[in-house]
């Protein structure tokens, strides 16, 4: 079989890294290109620590420079506003975008958070929301597919079975969230420096997430109705890795809502519920794709806790990315994703 | 005047030696007696690193070796029910204990979440809940302290003048909360190992730790009911430090819950309700007795976010501890507890 | 192509671990035995977070309940004089001993740094000292591997080459290095715990750590004499990833001694001399079985510095222990081995 | 006693703020200036975190407003050459330079180090270096004082008196150091993010670090000749703490290096000789004055390891400062540096 070949736009950046490493070794995906706006000209090596050993990756070039006629797919891992700009203008390759920028349907609903009119609206309704356990139908048809934030794949995956099924009231949903600090990217800002984040944790962005709508959108859609969610983001001193814990008002026991995520997951090789009692930790899927999931009742009468842990640059971004890349392209759905996770 | 000549309790152990390292530079105290159990007979500089530069500290003995004629105040730095098996024999020093042995009014309660008939019920009548901003009055002619949790305290603090003035429902509580690995103790575990615990995140104790009964007995004294609270502990790979994230159902605004928090708390040399927007973080109290707070709007209707952040070594536990003795002694109540955050 | 059939003895360790997520995506084997100690019973998932996402793997059973008629190949990841005592009851599998029981030739150097009479003296002879990038010759043939330890991995890749070429003086080479917290391993010792070694740095076994006699031995059989090192190894906090930075006295240049590493390692799969003055980094390697080099000019008059890179526990341990199996068995070098260092 | 009042120059640097820490709890200082540049004009709890508490310190201003007429002392924490620039145009307080405009003796050796002229060579002559514990008898009197490099700290009290006791080579001086992140400032550099610095080692200025020609003067000095050494510092993943180990040439025996070590360092408050066999470790020292020492045994023939711990920014530069101004003001030397260190 011809393997895909690939555009990576954006590769400077820590989720374009990372799809790289994953590509590296995807048994059917060639990199035919690697882009970035400030390092190009450089070496992958010259950029990264991790690609010291891997001298010949193609070098960084400008995204204009790139031969679009030998890229089968792209994968943009541009600046929301950035991306749309630039991908509306490709003809040939199927995309593969993990910005912001195609994962509302409502463009009013993007100029409302991402402070400004998107880019290219006319695009918004062929866009399919890559939560890729929740997308099979739609991806070997998709010509442009947007891949959902890290957060909204963390929660979704936890709480759309019980929305589904009717088990927690959707306009009650309550999540904190722990990420670790590549969620912020390699942007220089003082709040990301080693001295400011290591031995502290504190809330960010409180009540004015971006994930917010994306979540709310992906919840309405399968609850019939228009909802808001609460959501509180905080940053704790790791590289990788997520773990939402979310409350939610519902009539059912935990083992009402441990079924309905077993009845859904049971064959799904990268959603994992545990078994009874064991709380789900960013240690068990670090680097991987896989996503772990548990439900706790609550002291509160009427409520549940879910639990859910991801690494946000796997499966919260670059692996769910070559995720719905391989069913875009009729590959097995594993394929490049089979490592375990790393641990210590 | 003459220095109060203080014995602790269990200093082979996190709490103990913070509570030394702050005694080592308060004005007023004389470290008469320290004592271990495994580690008996040892120095503090063998034990401890970080006393390595004070080879003159008193050698560790067995609590029973302790000459408690020599001693006019004891901190009680011992797991629970040792401590208060042990501190029931002293007839002379006051008692300061950070045990969760008399923080519970109902030995009933009591038996109930910490597995076993308490160990001396007699005493809990005179002992005062010692969350020392709310205990005042109590403190200067108490014979027996209980220092509050390291979690209650961060939430108490956040919570208490809002339930005071009907802000907030008192049943509706719901705390997520982060804390450093400190808070575990030196005690050897597997999960408490560095290479378990770093770069990685998990809840833990969900539905079941044993602070929760103490925020409950807080809350329903101010609210004048039974209450019960939702807590979700996380474990962050951090050694100090705590910081809660509370949701409550309030009719009031941000501006009303933080004008309550301002009114109670303008005075207080350790507890800051930080300006409009900042959010707290464990950064800003490192290694310091001081609390700060914020609130918060949320999306979802009705509700609020309060959040607090504390050293849990410090205002969490030693810190505070000296706090109710300089009170209890008649001291100035910031002597000894003056240090600044460290940062970075 | 039947899969190669293997054992890991020892799976509740980091080592055995790592070479289980290692074999779990190693398109040769199959994991037909792992075994445990105090662990046995359990699930690999009740042990391990990160092997979660896995509940299908062997269970732990104890080496004795191993059915080693289905074992081509045993992995020995057990400590030292258990391990030789097991493996010399074994008659069927190929050994790859990851201990330190078959490294030195010389059981008298063994008993004096390992404190006891060597466990199985008789099979001394036969063990090939797995340094794979020296051992290709004896490796398809042996039965016996004993695979280095993490240090000597390092120090004798990046000072052999110059050794064999006659550049350094091999009586003086003085090594300092740098380790991560796992190699530690995951038994319960203070020491180890998180809040003792995050946030702090310190060296240990200062001219008595027992690496010392194996590097001593290699350098010893190049330069054809018996030499001592300066070995200081310090604890970092970080979980994986070895670094050591060796001062070597030299009459060559710097770009002498790189051109003799060069023209070593110049086909090497995974030991890569960096471009000159690029520092080498663990971030370069973490995870992956890469070993990183470089050298540079010394102000001392004479000296040089060359500086490696490796995973401590992957080219240090586990994955070196994979690549000897592969070519024991005459599978390609790298297979299993091919994941990209994982970054950030 | 009237309190000396301080102005900070830089106040908005790790350096400036450790200053401030330590000033805001000094019994005979007064904060009376605070200046930085970019960030003139906010609060100093706006610029961090841990002066969240503190909302009455003086705001920042640019260092031009300073009123000097009410400042006694000034702390330059300015960048070199901007340092000497601003320093040279100041009348009236007494100096205490953190930068390295100060240190050297020959401007030509500045010029050759630190790339261009030196900004204020006249001053030089009056410059004192000030290793507090070989600095005593100029402080008094002294006008400008040159605090010493955070590397050159731990090295010196290390080395300086068997240098002084003619027991080791000075001319092969062989230096491995550790240095947490706070080191590199809180300026904005892709190396120091928390993703790139977490999780791994490297070292970094290899033999051309900027300390190197201040150590080789002091020990000069002492040696009476011109001297060259090798210092080979490490980035560890760690906000605060220095570790350098230092591989020297001798005849004497441990016991007669630390019988040098004893002699000198026996009445210093904050010099401490560990007991024998004990590895110094930042953890023993950190946020605080102290330096720990320590005499190992080295395998090679004819040398032997100095050991030494500080905290880069107190001992290693802010706390030294302080140490520096109590001298030159007639205070107790240990006035305002008495916290202990904090662990965990």
């Amino acid at each position: 079989m011809a393997p895909i070949r690939i555009a990576v736009l954006g590769a400077s950046g820590y989720t374009g890294a990372d799809l790289v490493r994953l590509a590296l070794t995807h048994p059917h995906i060639e990199i035919a290109a690697l882009s970035a706006n400030a390092k190009a000209g450089l070496t992958m090596a010259e950029v990264w620590p991790h690609f010291a050993p891997y001298p010949d990756l193609p070098r960084l070039t400008l995204a204009e420079e790139v031969d679009w006629a030998g890229v089968d797919a792209v994968f943009g891992c541009l600046p929301h506003a950035a991306s749309a700009a630039l991908l509306a203008t490709l003809e040939g390759p199927r995309i593969v975008d993990l910005s912001a920028d195609f994962r509302l349907k409502d463009a009013g609903t993007y100029a409302e958070w991402y402070g400004g009119a998107h880019p290219a609206p006319a695009l918004l309704p062929q866009a399919v929301y890559g939560l890729t356990e929740y997308a099979r139908d739609a991806l070997p048809g998709a010509r442009l597919v947007a891949c959902p934030g890290c957060y909204p794949t963390a929660v979704l995956l936890a709480v759309l079975p019980l929305v589904e099924a009717g088990l927690i009231d959707p306009a009650r949903v309550s999540v904190n969230a722990l990420s670790g600090v590549s969620g912020a990217g390699r942007g220089l800002k003082e709040a990301n420096l080693f001295a400011e984040v290591a031995e502290a944790v504190h809330p960010y962005a409180i009540g004015a997430h971006r994930h917010m709508p994306e979540i709310e959108q992906e919840i309405g859609l399968r609850a019939g109705t228009d909802v808001r969610i609460s959501f509180t983001p905080h940053l704790v001193p790791m590289n990788r890795g997520e773990l939402v814990t979310i409350a939610v008002e519902t009539r059912g026991t935990v083992a009402d809502l441990r079924a309905a995520l077993q009845a859904r997951y049971t064959d799904e090789p990268f959603v994992h519920l545990l078994p009874e009692g064991v709380a789900p930790s960013t240690r068990m899927v670090r680097g991987s794709n896989h996503a772990v999931l548990n439900v706790f009742a609550d002291r509160l009468p009427g409520r549940a806790l879910v639990i859910a842990a991801i690494d946000n640059l796997v499966k919260g971004s670059s692996g769910q990315a070559i995720q719905n890349l391989n069913l875009m392209f009729g590959l097995p759905e594993t394929a490049g994703l089979t490592q375990a996770p790393l641990f210590p």
